[in-house]
C-alpha cells in the first residue's frame, strides 16, 4: 500500500493537490516545491510557491484570490507604498511575517530546508514541504524585450509578453538537499501536480540530483504520475497554454504529456480530453482519464484519490 | 529672531516639544535625537526615538499609546507570534514598514542619516530630524542583575530593576555627523527636550563633536535652554525620578538642573515647581517658570513659544 509520496509542486495547481494527498497521506506526503520564483522584495525573501502549499496544507489559504491568507490586511504595504517603494508584488500583513523570520534566520545562516520546517511546524502541516535546493535559483524569460526577471514578468507585466526562452540562473550550482533526496528514496510513488511544467517543474527535475533520483525510483518500481494542468486546451491558472504555444509545444494535454515523456509512467488526464488518450497512450504512457478540477476540498481529495489508485494499480513496492 | 533651532530629544517628551517647535520654526528646526536605544528585533533595525518624533512631527503618532501610528493594527505582529517569535516589543503594520524600510537601504549601504530624511520627507515632516551619528551606539543599563540592554530593561522588564550605572556602547568610535555639525553651527538656540536626562540627551551629548558643538554655539552667544522633565518630583513619562534617585540625585527638577550644569544656560521649570526657582539660579541657571505640561497640541505649541521667548531674550546673534 502506498504511503509515502512525493509531490513535485509549484503554486496554486501544485498546492490544491497536495491538500488532496495530505487528507489521504498526512505526514506520509513530501512536497518539493520549486523555488525557481523566489524573489527578494524591501530587503525581505520571499518564496511564493513554497508559501502557497504551506498556507495551504496549514487550511489558511485565501480560495477567493488563489494567493496569501484569508482574512489578509495589507496595512504594511500601503505604509511601504507611502515610503515610495514600489508594491506590484503585493505582500498582506501576515504572509509579511512569514517573510521577516525567513530573512531573519537566513542571515543567521541556517538553511532554507530548516527555516521552512519551522515555519510550516509553526502552523501546524502535517506533511513536510521541502524547498527543491537551499541554493539560490532564479528563473527568467526571455521575451521579445529581452530576459526579465519571473515575477517581472509573472506579477508586474500580468504574464503579457510572449515567452521564447527559459533560463534557471544558479541551477548548476544548485543541488539537492539531503531531504529532498531521501524523499526521493522512500518513495513509493511520485506525482507530478499540475503545475506549470515550464516555470514549476521543469526547475525542480533541472536542480541536479533530483531527476537522477526519480529515475532511480522509477527503476526499483516506484511509478511516476503526472497529471495534466492544461483542460480543454487552457491553463487551469496562470499562462502554461500560451508557453507551450510559444516554446513550440501543442496547448493541451497532449503537449504537457510529450514534455513529461521519459519521465513520467502514467498520465492523468480530464474527461473534458479523454479525445486525447489515445495520441498520449501512443507516447509510452498509461492515461487515467478522471474529473481533475479541484474545485474545492472534496474535488482536492478526489483527484488525490485518482491519483493513488492509479499508482497503486503497478508495481509499487519500495523495497 | 530667533528662525534656527536645534532641539536634542528622546521620544514621547521630545516629540512633543519638537511638535510645539515645528509649528513656530517649520523647516528652521532641527532635532539630533538619541539613537542610542535603538534595536533589532526580527532582523529589522529599529529607531524608537527617530520613529517616535517623525510620526508626532508628521501628525500620525497615536496621542492615546503615547508610541507607534494613530489607527495602528498588528496583523503581523500577532503572526510573529504564531512562528515562534519573542513580541514583547510590539511593532504596529504600519510602523513596521519604516523599519522594513530602514533596514533594506541600511543593507544597501545608504547612511542613517539620509535613509532618515527619505522616511521624513515621504511623511512631509517640515522640520529636519537628524540621528546623532550614523554609527551604532547601544544603551545598556546595570542592574542588581547585570547589564541588561536597555529595551530589555525598558520595555521587557518595565523598567523594574534599579539603575545602578549606564553605559553607551560603541560611542567612543561613534561620531557626529555632518548634518549635526551643520546644525549645531548654524542654531541660534539649542534646546534639551523634557526627555530622560540620561538615557536620551546623555548619550547624544556623548557623540564626539556634539558637546563640543554646543559649547562652541554658547560662546558666540546662542542660548541653550532646557526644559525639565520632572514636574513635582515625577518624571512625565518613564523612570527619569527613580533613575535620579538611583544614580545618587535628587529625584526633582533641581536634579535635573543639576546635570545640565555648565551646559544649559536657562532652565525651564514647572509651576509646580515654582518653590525650586531659588536653588537652580543658584547653580547659575537663569530660570524661566510656566506650565509645561503638553497635554495637547495648544499646550505644545504654548511651552514651544516659552522656550523661544526665553531664548530670545539672551543675546542670539549666531554671527
Amino acid at each position: 500500500v502506498i504511503e509515502d509520496v512525493v509531490l513535485l509542486a509549484g503554486g496554486v495547481g501544485g498546492a490544491k493537490l497536495a491538500h488532496g494527498l495530505q487528507a489521504h497521506l498526512g505526514s506520509g506526503l513530501k512536497v518539493i516545491v520549486n523555488t525557481a520564483d523566489d524573489l527578494e522584495r524591501h530587503g525581505l525573501a520571499i518564496s511564493p510557491d513554497h508559501d502557497t502549499v504551506m498556507y495551504t496544507l496549514a487550511g489558511i489559504d485565501n480560495r477567493e484570490w488563489g494567493w496569501g491568507i484569508e482574512g489578509e490586511t495589507f496595512a504594511t504595504s500601503e505604509m511601504l507604498e507611502r515610503y515610495g517603494e514600489p508594491t506590484w508584488f503585493r505582500l498582506g500583513d501576515r504572509d509579511l511575517a512569514t517573510h521577516i523570520v525567513r530573512t531573519a534566520r537566513l542571515r543567521a545562516g541556517h538553511r532554507v530546508t530548516d527555516i521552512s520546517r519551522d515555519l510550516q511546524r509553526a502552523l501546524g502541516v502535517e506533511a513536510t514541504i521541502l524547498p527543491m535546493t537551499d541554493a539560490a535559483v532564479r528563473t527568467e524569460v526571455l521575451t521579445d524585450e529581452g530576459w526579465l526577471e519571473f515575477q517581472e514578468y509573472f506579477v508586474h507585466r500580468h504574464q503579457e509578453p510572449e515567452v521564447r526562452d527559459l533560463r534557471f540562473n544558479g541551477i548548476e550550482e544548485a543541488e539537492a538537499s539531503p531531504e529532498v533526496i531521501a524523499a526521493l528514496e522512500a518513495a513509493h510513488a511520485i506525482v507530478i501536480a499540475p503545475s506549470n511544467p515550464f516555470v514549476s517543474v521543469r526547475p525542480i527535475l533541472s536542480v541536479p540530483g533530483i531527476e537522477a533520483g526519480l529515475q532511480t525510483a522509477r527503476t526499483r518500481g516506484a511509478p511516476v504520475v503526472a497529471v495534466s494542468g492544461i483542460v480543454g486546451g487552457k491553463a487551469l491558472k496562470g499562462p502554461a497554454d500560451r508557453m507551450l504555444s510559444s516554446l513550440g509545444y501543442e496547448a493541451s494535454a497532449l503537449g504537457v504529456a510529450r514534455e513529461y515523456t521519459g519521465i513520467a509512467d502514467i498520465f492523468v488526464l480530464d474527461v473534458q480530453d479523454a479525445a486525447l488518450e489515445g495520441a498520449i497512450g501512443d507516447l509510452g504512457l498509461r492515461t487515467v482519464v478522471t474529473d481533475t478540477i479541484m474545485a474545492d476540498a472534496e474535488g482536492r481529495a478526489r483527484v488525490a484519490a485518482a491519483v493513488l489508485t492509479a499508482a497503486e494499480g503497478t508495481d509499487a513496492d519500495p523495497a
